[in-house]
């Protein structure tokens, strides 16, 4: 299953129950993953290891990270898990929720590393570490008592995305997406854009271009059109 | 969900860890589901307590029987979840065994109780316990280690089967996708992109705003941002 075109790298983000890590690590193995990733996690003692089982090996190759940024490293795609979909970011800027079925969907005939994010088991994630992720995902509950433990919540993404087809589109890299983004931004400033709503139109872009999920072509494309547009502000 | 056709109720077989039992009543809340069996059940102590949440009416009005029968009772269906796909009641007896998205759509048009069964988290249900059930579940996994734990089981099963509909997100109407594309095509003309790109680099733009299904006031942002460029060239 891992073999496919899509690679999921498990990211915890801060996690704050020993067993909740190893109770993960064993749901992964069980789907066949075994990249997991973890930021400034708490100590992993003896519990980590009862629930992990047979699947130490994927808890003991875990990768510790001190930030996201360097957790998610060279992920073509950065997901959140969130069990807050009606959550924004901002009030004015749309951040939608993908249920695991439609993020599974959107991937077919993708391929690339994704990391997808599971926050702390009693705050989730910040809106600054949303900030960082192109897209979310909510797994559909009840209304009445939606906060899912955070082993079950990444069960139920695992499970879903086990059975993507395989893809072959290349999506593009992460170093070559924030040199379009920092060039968006110096084309911004070019035209003068209101410095106020600067940050917000930014990661509205950012949010739109996430959802695309852009090929390393279309990157190089839209740099292009970037460039000329540039060449007539300044001739 | 649990006001459908189809009524779930989670019987567990002989648990032997309370905290898994925890475990299942909050998943089963998660998903709007309550009523939960247990069958010879271990001592609930802290742990269920704590592993449950905020899902302790679940577990406090779960019902305590001595025997599997007793504990199905009036069901329409007993399905027996199991780890393992391959057992065999008897050699000469064939048991296929179904992933939750089959049992979901064999049930679907249908109403009744079913109850689903979950095994001891050692040694699962036993042949004649197999035997009393209509149908065998399993869980596609992995081959190296497919023994999920029993709360990360049941709750695959109960995301699987129960089918929340998401609310919608209002998307740009058509006519003001359509004004956005000719206004982006008369920006292309004006920063005097190749002729013979035009067409193709028009496509993927549609493309790639196309997978991001734009909101209206999406729209009207990145018209917004176009009108200012379109200022900049010209003066």
């Amino acid at each position: 299953m891992n073999t496919k075109g899509i690679k999921i790298r498990v990211v915890l983000v801060e996690p704050l129950y020993d067993g909740n890590v190893g109770s993960v690590a064993r749901s992964m193995k069980n789907f066949e993953y075994d990249d997991l990733a973890l930021v400034n996690p708490c100590r992993l003692k003896e519990q980590s290891r009862a629930m992990a089982m047979h699947a130490l090996d994927v808890l003991e190759n875990a990768s510790i990270h001190s930030t996201i940024l360097d957790a998610v490293g060279d992920s073509n795609l950065i997901i959140a898990a969130t069990g807050n979909p009606g959550k924004r970011i901002e009030k004015h800027i749309r951040m939608p929720s993908y249920t695991p079925v439609e993020i599974k969907h959107m991937l077919e005939d993708e391929t690339g590393l994704i990391s997808i994010l599971f926050g702390r088991e009693d705050k989730g994630l910040s809106n600054r570490e949303l900030g960082l992720c192109d897209m979310i995902m909510s797994i559909p509950t009840g209304h009445e008592y939606p906060s899912m433990n955070i082993s079950h919540a990444c069960t139920v993404v695992l499970y879903e995305l086990s059975n993507i087809k395989q893809g072959s589109i290349e999506l593009a890299e992460r170093f070559d997406l924030d040199l379009m983004y920092d060039h968006f931004h110096e084309l911004m400033e070019e035209i003068e854009y209101p410095e106020n709503k600067l940050d917000k139109t930014m990661l509205m872009v950012r949010r739109i271009f996430g959802r695309s999920r852009l090929t390393a072509r279309e990157v190089q494309t839209l740099r292009g059109l970037m460039r000329r547009i540039q060449y007539h502000i300044r001739h």
